[in-house]
């Protein structure tokens, strides 16, 4: 580890079957006008709902409901968001859901309070909110961007065409965030599959960046050897408590901050992933999923040294008689057929894209200037029409 | 993982070359009476010292100075303490140091407040403190206690011959920890060895619990890989800031209670390890790599795949051909041969123990109930024997 770094992540973690039964001691300490967020009514039909409604209730809190939180939330429902916390002079912010609920929680606490207009604000200018923050606290019930123990907020704004991400500081983290494994049984497969992904890319990211010998990649390759080993479980076999419990408490520490601790980070392929979201409003993990392998073959000589450890530590490739290059196109080689084993997408053609929309995606990509290779608009388009004709 | 956990860390941390430069900055946010805690003056031969009166001066502060708190901190060091801030009206607790330092600042900081008898209520009761906590900030001058990011401190009761531990809750941890890994540079080789062998202790004492998969398991088989590559490198050249850096940060994690998420833990190394240093005053770090070999060679068969596990995924031995009890004597005796190659004590000997010793050694051991096989006197005696006769 070469970089320097601050690390502060504040949010208390509580983690197991059965840990929901900790809500109500949280709320506790919270105030009593909550904002309760949710999506698209899944938690209505596993139970969930119910079980929140009660303790809700049962702590004598002043609830106002927000449902209706989608996937790639949009900027109109954050300015609808708003007005109801005004209007309910909300205090506290509760969100249970996936990713998509608690990225929109965090972007209304910034916002309730603001003078501004937060897309203006946060996700074109970057500012760090000055106004007052609403508190938060979620119940997680799909795993995979890390948002319960992190500061991301990524919003959409559909008459643009884009989908921003924001990282805030540490006031914005959730206060607490529930993690109940099988509270993730129900969800399904494709969404499930999706959320790997998602876990999966973050780690890359991070992962592919950097030339030292640092703490942080070998903290990822563990990671990144739990996720695979426990995915292929998960997926055969939903309701194994351990794979799900191990994908869950991975996803959360692949985003948490932690391991990108001395690393600058990547990022590009979600700048793509972001983009094709914003055009066809695929799964975020499947938008993942279809661009990496034509990315990673493009850029893997600017990071050879790095592309065949994660041969050999994450997929655990013999090394021996094998040139890095040789390494390093055997893990790219080995992600491929993992991608596939477990239904991911590989191509943007699973998402309705035709050539018609590459320009539109191309256009809406963020270019960063992380990573091995920063990438060009042209190649851009080179790995999404790869992508397509996969 | 199979265990539910809570997990929360509040600590800040600035890492990093210059790190240093960020104390003016975090002593703003606190009261202005300050305790400044230090050990034996070794910051004064190093110009640490000066540089901290210099930030205290500048930044307006009200300073009291108690130096000289020893390795293994003793009872009557902390009454010492009370009284000092006490009279001082202390406010804030700013700790320069290793774990010695550091453990103490926290027993003291939840003692200057407290009515009754801090070994009595923290160290024989382990009762929470309910009187008021002055905050800490911490100065990391050694690595290995990873007393930096977590609530724990040990305090030695010269009287009783007992060095006891005591946890704290998150109350207690550092509010922020300042950690510049070239602050180590100037650390003479025994103690930074000792260090080492602390860190890879503590993430042993972790690691072998427990018998499901687990996300710990795979973090910490990383950060060992990482403190062995390390540890070879910085111990041939103690200004090699990668190496030194990668050891400041596992040292860190090895103990901030994230790797012990879902595990049940050992400690028994510790255990032992703390009774030879109430008894002999030996380093902490050669303490535990002194009965390591004929304690894990005593108990592996209780742990026979974690044992495996650890030399396939630690020590890097092919698995192929041989059994899980021949895999397991393999990375035990690989763990030997790198404690010898550091130039860690094998011996109790080394501290200048005799059979006459043992008794009292076996009669200072508290022992637990957790990890593969809980222990008896009678082997904690095999164990400390074994260790002599080495």
């Amino acid at each position: 580890m070469v970089g320097n770094f601050i690390f502060e992540n504040p949010t208390k973690i509580i983690f197991g079957e059965g840990s929901f039964n900790a809500l109500s001691e949280e709320l506790k300490k919270y105030p009593r006008r909550i904002l309760f967020v949710y999506g698209g009514g899944s938690i209505k039909k596993n139970g969930i709902y119910e079980k929140i409604c009660e303790i809700l209730k049962e702590s004598d809190k002043e609830v106002t409901e927000l449902p209706g939180v989608m996937p790639n939330p949009t900027l109109e429902k954050l300015y609808e968001g708003i007005e109801v916390a005004r209007k309910a002079k909300s205090e506290f912010i509760l969100a249970v859901g996936g990713g998509s609920v608690i990225d929109y929680a965090k972007a209304l606490s910034a916002s309730v309070h603001l003078e501004g207009d937060p897309w203006e604000e946060y996700f074109t200018k970057f500012e760090e909110p000055t106004c007052e923050i609403l508190p938060i606290g979620t119940v997680l019930t799909m795993v995979g961007t890390g948002s319960e123990m992190n500061g991301g907020s990524v919003i959409t704004n559909k008459k643009l065409g884009m989908k921003v991400g924001k990282v805030f500081g540490t006031e914005l983290f959730p206060k607490f965030s529930i993690l109940d494994p099988t509270f993730t049984y129900s969800l399904p497969p494709y969404q499930m599959i999706s959320g790997i992904s998602d876990i999966l890319s973050h780690l890359m990211e991070q992962y592919f960046s950097g030339h030292d010998d640092s703490v942080s990649d070998y903290l990822m390759e563990g990671l990144m050897r739990s996720v695979i080993d426990n995915s292929k479980i998960a997926v055969k076999n939903p309701t194994n408590y351990e794979a799900r419990s191990n994908l869950m408490w991975a996803a959360t520490l692949a985003l948490n901050t932690l391991v990108e601790c001395g690393k600058p980070g990547d990022w590009n392929v979600h700048m793509i992933g972001q983009a094709i979201g914003a055009i066809t409003n695929a799964a975020h993990g499947m938008t993942l999923s279809a661009v990496e392998i034509p990315y990673y073959k493009m850029i893997y000589r600017d990071g050879l040294h790095q592309f065949a450890k994660f041969a050999k530590n994450v997929w655990m490739i013999p090394s021996e008689g094998k040139s890095e290059e040789e390494l390093a196109l055997a893990g790219i080689n080995a992600l491929e057929n993992y991608l596939k084993e477990m239904g991911m997408s590989l191509s943007i053609k699973d998402f309705g894209a035709t050539q018609k929309e590459i320009p539109n995606i191309v256009n809406a990509t963020l270019l960063g200037n992380a990573g091995y290779h920063p990438l060009s608009k042209e190649e851009v388009k080179e790995i999404l029409e790869a992508s397509l004709n996969d």
